[in-house]
């Protein structure tokens, strides 16, 4: 007797339009305000949406959280605009764009400028009589934007002016605005869908601005990531951790960015989940405690030299040669990509459709030190779906700065070093009355100054009063009579540094999407019949229970199994409704329910019931006990669909029916 | 052998800022944005204070949502400003403010009203000689909002002026502004912090506003409730639940309340978690299927009518007795009461400041038929912590008008039914050379005219052209060429109607704030010594690990039992800090933290551990794989601390030492 039966997963190529028909007749998500016309950019989750998304966030928080022992953080989106000041966000988190010289409409410059260049290259293959699938795929893989999708024509180009749009493209992401517009002009791109022309490109602020409390003169932007919530909560973080590094803080929650045009569904949209962890560790020690753990995980990876040349192989290496190797930087970085693989891989992302590429030196976000992305493939090409950046101790020293206050761990040496240093010893009783209220502010300020800055103030001094910058941007006149800056011998017993921060940041938004097309097929029978194959960890809905007609003698056990599943926390369905048993499998087949329960007059003559496994379509019968308990042991992982069926027999009565 | 310790939890008073102090100190929560002065109403939780929220939010989705299989949703925060303009919240969503005529300060007009008046009343009973902690109490008691607190003076009213503030206070949330401004001026009332006069009280609008893409054209605001994207998605959960009621939808999220100047902590504030839940229900048939499971719950209950004479005195009766009575308005109402009841005690809410509270006529919002507040008691007051209301059919209703879209649910009548009914019949071919492209929408206006409208439209017809509104709000002339209004008899075998809303609606962050309070106590030996008396489930780590030195030879067996811990799902934390156990254990009390297991060198020789008791500080002994599986079944629920210490005898090697 085979435990499982043969599936045949790849009979149907894979179809988007089907999936995405099927994921909104089934109300995974759908365009928010959609009766009001809808607003790009802007989704909500359904039932077995959310459910899902909720199942992702409890494996996501059981993996790093708990298995992690992080400290958990739940901050405000509304973010008061001081903080996003420095952290560079009101200055350079812009994109540029454009507007139609006629209808007004705003289009991103970029992708405006890629995705005319990109139909160009398209139609000219297209003359050249090379075969569009294959375009399309390079082009996917070479990019991560989503950009403008635009029909192409089929027109030769000189060869020179491929090699021109081909080199632009290349390099899309490190143009200014003032040099898209010159790009613009230059290759005469217009609006694709009006055919107008475009104005001058204008740089647009993404974050979402508000104003807090009645007066409106507290200005707040909606976060453009959790980040800076765990920044600014460091010192307290750091206290709860006993003062000692390296731990992690995380925080799952919603962020926003006012995206031009959002276009690709749930891979750029305006408001998001995501779930970031904040790493602090010592700058001169980026080893990890657990790194044995991850040292054996096998990755594909991308190095940046490898794209430097020109290339897209991937690269099979374990988390250990790579780090070994100096092709990814350190143990924690190595660590975090490895638990992220594991991450992703144990929700159902497709282990050959999963690779980790490093940033360009070029890309990175301006805080980064060194980059890399998960990135999953799907219809949309790779995508971004994770990044694991070193951000360094810019953070952190950019809010001590601005803020006055310390953001430094201290840790006892082992045995006291005496060093020699430039310092400012101050006249503390001629700051009072010289400084007021403000001594405090001026004395911080002076503390603040690097030995470089004490050693210029000080020759500075000697021709005279200096102008001092405080910590909220008042200026304050300096004598030298107020300090006497001189080197200085130590015995220090402490060692002061601002630690680096390693952040994987998750875009739970992209990686739901993403595994819903990786768990997608049709049946080999009926391509009209799509089965998501999620695991039974994440599934919306685990078990679907089905009387199997509306005789009222089903009613009784389909509350009592329904009461002992719920009781053991398995969210279930019951589906009652006069669709034929099989239409009702077929559409929980839909909404990734693993199991099926079946009740019908054998439950009411002998106290069985059978079970169905929704990949084989496989039925089995048992007691009404064995059965639930089998399919709570299924649920919690303790066994597997071959254990199953040495609990239960196979049901040979009738076939699944449609 | 005693297998529990008695607790004496009453030993020292309740006092607020010893809590407080211990909420900061342990990182439950802070003001956001701390090192940049912060900004009042928006906190930040800290790392227990995130654990156990989400703790709560984890109870909360297995006690509703799989319990009683709801259509969980996940909806944008960001919302389209037509929305909330046909919810009303646009235009309704306000409170009166006045500004400091010199400062410009900003404060709430009916709070200060009611802040000043209360004081003076205050300051007349100190005058009088009456105790003013009883004073204090009375107050607190009838209050729900939370008001300006003015600091009382010790002078003797007129009689006749205590029975005028009196009345005032009694009616205080029925004012207009400008009525408020006449009071204002009537009784002097002043700016409390500065002495200075305020100005006329003038409308504000509690949402956040904003804008959505890049051409400020599209007006969003936060939403202030989540209910809304329950509402706008009505028509794709009712197919979801195979069309028909009653269900109900579910949704925990972040919800925006732009308060004027928010006090009091965590229970006013800006950025707030909410869990709202909108049951679907017959309007003529509100019965509910598992009423049975709830009747028997005793409730405190407070009716309308005992407030209405002035009383408070609360009544203890069944949910069952309560709707029988009719002081439930129905079955569905009463059976969420039941479970709001459940809900609330599950996680650890004293029962004995538990209330339910009916909303007064005048005090219920401007959609909802009827409304019972579960209010929680702490040194606040009671304080409304989850409105449980009937919605009637308001908000469908307005959606559907506006849209032009359908929100019925169409029911199979068991037997048909003729009627005679007015109905417009349209000439269709008429319609297309007339509208042209709004053809449709025209007619789907014309089509959501009820009979009394279409008998009127008869009537003007004859009289010529009638202009006639469409959805988008667009005026069209209509003539009686176009349509035939007339009596009709029809066979029904489909009944179509709007569905009411039954919404319990739970502001976590005050339960959150009101379970500390009610878990928190002081030791009997030691008024420092503070405890959260947190339930397993819901506490923010569950188990503590202290190795009882830093002898290297402890730390394979803390990392075993870590992980064997994690692997079962149980957040635990190593504190292998410097300080004593004694410390230790206690900073672990004041974060709720239930269990504490030792490694000493009797694990090492012995392969024993020790388990402390939280409240009770009773420690047992045992292997190490006995007193996991111990903790493991402690946390789950399958065992209390009675059967655990049967299968741990007691340790009797030294006491818990400070």
């Amino acid at each position: 007797m085979a435990t499982t039966s043969a599936v045949k997963k790849d009979a149907h190529p894979f179809n988007r339009e089907t999936l995405e028909a099927l994921l909104t007749r089934r109300f995974f998500f759908t365009r928010a305000f959609e009766i009001y016309g809808g607003v790009a950019g802007l989704y909500d989750y359904g039932p077995p949406g959310s459910a899902l998304q909720a199942n992702i966030v409890e494996f996501w928080r059981k993996h790093f959280i708990i298995e992690e022992e992080m400290l958990e953080l739940d901050t405000t989106i509304m973010t008061l605009s001081d903080v996003l000041k420095t952290s560079g966000h009101v200055d350079k988190f812009t994109d540029w764009m454009v507007k139609d010289s006629k209808t007004g409409d705003v289009l991103r410059a970029d992708h405006l400028v890629e995705g005319v260049l990109e139909a160009r290259l398209k139609g000219d293959k297209e003359a050249r009589g090379v075969k569009a699938a294959a375009v399309v795929e390079s082009d996917a893989d070479k990019k991560k934007k989503r950009k403008k999708d635009v029909k192409s024509t089929a027109v030769q180009l000189d060869d020179s002016v491929v090699e021109q749009y081909e080199s632009i493209l290349a390099q899309i992401d490190n143009y200014t605005g003032p040099q898209l517009g010159e790009l613009i002009r230059t290759h005469a791109i217009v609006n694709p869908d009006t055919g107008n022309e475009v104005g001058e490109p204008v740089e647009f602020n993404l974050m979402f601005e508000s104003s807090i409390g009645p007066t409106g003169q507290v200005k707040g932007y909606l976060r453009p990531e959790t980040a800076q919530g765990h920044f600014v909560n460091f010192s307290r973080l750091l206290e709860f951790n006993y003062g000692r590094v390296p731990f992690a803080s995380a925080q799952i929650g919603r962020s926003f960015r006012n995206e031009i045009s959002p276009r690709a569904g749930l891979l750029r949209v305006r408001e998001f989940t995501m779930a970031e962890i904040e790493h602090y560790v010592d700058p001169l020690d980026k080893r990890h405690a657990r790194f044995d753990e991850a040292k054996n995980i096998v990755l594909s990876l991308l190095p940046k030299d490898v794209q430097a040349a020109g290339h897209t192989t991937l690269t099979k290496m374990t988390v250990g040669e790579a780090v070994a190797k100096g092709i990814v930087d350190n143990e924690t970085l190595g660590y975090f990509l490895g638990r992220i693989y594991l991450f992703l891989t144990g929700i159902g992302i497709d282990p050959a459709r999963l690779r980790f590429r490093q940033h360009m030196q070029n890309e990175m976000a301006h805080y980064a030190a060194d980059c890399w992305d998960a990135e999953i493939q799907s219809s949309y090409g790779w995508i971004e779906c994770v990044g694991c950046a070193d951000r360094s101790a810019y953070d952190l020293t950019v809010h001590a700065k601005k803020t006055g206050q310390k953001l430094v761990v201290r840790q006892a040496l082992p045995e006291p070093i005496v060093i020699e240093r430039w310092t400012a010893e101050i006249e503390k009783k001629l700051f009072g009355p010289r400084f007021k209220k403000d001594a405090k502010a001026v004395e911080d300020a002076i503390m603040l100054l690097d030995e470089q800055q004490l050693v210029k103030l000080k020759t500075e001094l000697a021709n005279g009063p200096v102008p001092l910058k405080i910590a909220d941007g008042r200026e304050f006149e300096i004598t030298s009579d107020l300090l006497t800056i001189s080197k200085r011998v130590f015995k220090e017993t402490v060692r002061e540094f601002t630690p680096n921060v390693i952040e994987p940041s998750f875009g739970l938004g992209r990686i739901f999407y993403s595994l819903l097309e990786h768990s997608f097929w049709c049946r080999e029978s009926d391509e009209n019949r799509g089965v998501l194959s999620l695991p039974s960890a994440i599934a919306p809905i685990k078990a679907l229970i089905v009387p199997i007609s509306n005789n009222e003698q089903f009613a009784p056990f389909v509350r009592r199994i329904s009461a002992q599943l719920r009781k053991a926390g398995v969210a279930c369905r019951v589906d009652d409704s006069s669709a034929t048993i099989g239409k009702r499998y077929s559409r929980n087949d839909e909404l990734g329910t693993p199991f099926g329960i079946t009740v019908d007059f054998a439950t009411v003559q002998n106290g069985t019931i059978t079970l169905r496994e929704r990949d084989t379509t496989d039925q089995r019968i048992g007691k009404i006990e064995e059965v639930v308990a089998v399919v709570i042991d299924l649920i919690d992982g303790t066994i597997d669909w071959a254990q199953a069926c040495e609990r239960v027999p196979a049901y040979t009565g009738v076939q699944d029916v449609d």
